[in-house]
């Protein structure tokens, strides 16, 4: 046969919604030799990572580890322990990932009651209080920084709120942990995921979890047993607490790369990262609209990290994005569901919010609109850009 | 606050039942920058990656992909996808993994009917004849090579036998693939699970799957939706094909490391890469033979890659175990459940099969045996190893 040739990745920067380039510490992390998953010097370095997430979410639960999958097997995780047949669940859907939690939630034999509004919009406190008055759900779900639109949930007072009823509160923070800040004690998080390969900057491949003494006694009363057994808590927590029951053989490559990755956070601090942030969407965001973009995304909730703009008018969405990826290595996000084909998705997340970036992206995305008859002047988004530092 | 220092890993060498320690080009392929998930440079490598994992298993089943998850994800996923609440299937389990089958079959809400021999020991074909002939159920489960008795169970005329009764063939290949044959169409296999961590020598974090076409129209005729969205073959089988329809953020790296790991499989030749495992195999065994050691598998069915031996009476498991941890940084396997305390086991696998790491555990195994009071020749156990060669 002929032998297969060599996989060398062609020089990509990543500015879709996900992944994001990997921090080159991270890189690193991940060609250190195998250690046995219950070796003492890695079931050390889980108790380390555990207080780093911790950290990370602001979160002193015990219950707070890395699942061994992606972003959507912590939501899988974190709906399948926490609702048994017959359960209420309120899902909060305003996008494409809010629409993926009913979906998920109704494979687990609970009632799902669905509250949406529309795609770039976020939700209303006092609707909210209504439906919990009404329906007295067990969980409600929520995706805090809603990917598919760009939009930043609030949510510090949504937890009181769910207590007031006796509602867990479920929280997606696939794509604002690192991002924005994430309070899991202090806005009353109930559980919380979130994924390695946004703002934490890894590689996608594990799903950091978080859960209160409320959800975790939620989960030991169950009265039948999980529908996962992959994702079964119940057995999960006896791997990566003291007991250090084996029940599947951890990702260890990924666990070097996450406990990195999440170095780096806290040796930045979680303030500074957040402000960076920030900083750096101020001035893209100078430079897309001084090139004409408007964001899809309701103007009080922009989530810094991810840049929801429309396309113009005229403008064609598939052969602009390949130029940028063929042309320059710049990967952008294309629109999913209700935004499919009307906007693109720029993202600055973890390592990738940096001033370098934010003239690169305006810079090729200017010269590729203008060959493409796009009237916009490049210069003056680039100053624009500039003028915010 | 202090913040967490770096973590070196020290240095091991992983002859547990696994995770084995990973090629060096595969640790290199993981340091690779990431692409995105739908990036055309990643979905040709998944192109090829499946090709190849085609040819390591085997089969030109469609049907073949690497799930986003460890080896147990890949049993979940298989059960998950063909039974349905009210199905029948019979497992065989003699041991650890056997019995974890019926486990997780339990939770599909499927009639389990468990056939059991003792730990050690391989099930006999008419024996199976006559309960397939009993019960005619959908689903036949067994484990290829039981990781906890260092058993091989004979399957190659499994897959015909279901076949007479209408029965789907479903094996764990999770500590046989890349050590001995595994021949998925000539063994009539319907479907089957692994993992990267054993015979294929990179990191655990994917599970290589592959369905007949036969067990591709069971999951197509489903009448119930699968309870797993994230092990859902009816969206993955959409990414993993020509669609490349978005379900879940493939793991970037794992998926590089699994590509090379299966270059370095296919340069060496899977006939080739099954004698060497023999080879060394044979020699670990005279070398543990004359320091005194019996096996705890049954003679004719002992695994190659995997030698599960008898700890001799008067000696403790755990300071043994944990001399050569720490003296020699070399990993042994303890005994899980009914084996527990009573065995050994030592796995060459993949690019651990070789002789330099025969030589090194026999002269360390043999070093501690001595220290610990038990009358033993090394000497003699490295020549009657050597002599084999």
């Amino acid at each position: 046969m002929n032998l297969p040739i060599s996989f060398d990745p062609p020089h990509r920067l990543l500015l879709g919604p996900g992944p994001s380039d990997c921090h080159p510490r991270v890189l690193r992390a991940m060609a250190a030799p195998l250690l046995g998953h219950l070796d003492p010097a890695f079931t050390g370095l889980m108790n380390n990572l555990q207080d780093l997430l911790r950290k990370t979410y602001q979160t002193k639960n015990p219950l707070t580890m890395a699942i061994s999958a992606t972003g959507m097997a912590g939501m899988e995780c974190t709906l399948v322990n926490l609702l048994e047949p017959g359960d209420k669940i309120v899902v909060c859907a305003a996008g494409h990932f809010g629409h993926r939690m009913i979906e998920v939630a109704n494979r687990t034999g609970a009632h799902v009651i669905p509250h949406t509004v529309p795609w770039g919009k976020v939700f209303d406190l006092n609707q909210i209080r209504e439906i919990l008055q009404n329906t007295r759900p067990k969980v409600l779900g929520i995706v805090h920084a809603e990917t598919s639109t760009g939009a930043l949930q609030p949510i510090s007072e949504l937890g009181k709120l769910c207590h007031e009823f006796g509602t867990l509160l479920a929280v997606d923070a696939v794509t604002s942990l690192g991002c924005v800040e994430v309070d899991v004690d202090g806005w009353e998080i109930d559980a919380v995921y979130s994924c390695t390969q946004k703002g934490l900057s890894c590689p996608p491949g594990l799903s950091p979890v978080s859960f209160s003494e409320r959800a975790a006694e939620v989960i030991k009363n169950r009265t039948t047993p999980c529908q996962s057994w992959y994702l079964d808590l119940g057995m999960l927590m006896k791997y990566w607490g003291q007991d250090r029951f084996y029940h599947h053989t951890a990702p260890i490559s990924m666990n070097y790369a996450l406990y990195e990755g999440l170095r780096v956070v806290t040796e930045e601090g979680l303030q500074a990262r957040w402000a960076r942030h920030k900083l750096h969407h101020n001035a893209l965001r100078a430079g897309l609209e001084t090139l004409g973009f408007a964001y899809a995304t309701q103007p009080d909730a922009i989530l810094p990290q991810l840049n929801a703009i429309l396309i113009p008018e005229g403008l064609e969405d598939l052969p602009i994005r390949k130029a940028m990826l063929e042309e320059y290595g710049i990967e952008i996000g294309a629109g999913l569901g209700d935004f499919r084909g009307k906007i693109w998705r720029i993202g600055l997340m973890g390592y990738n919010a940096r001033r370098d970036i934010v003239m690169q992206v305006l810079s090729a995305l200017g010269s590729v609109l203008i060959r493409k008859g796009h009237k916009c002047d490049v210069g003056a988004a680039l100053a624009a850009a500039d003028a915010t530092y």
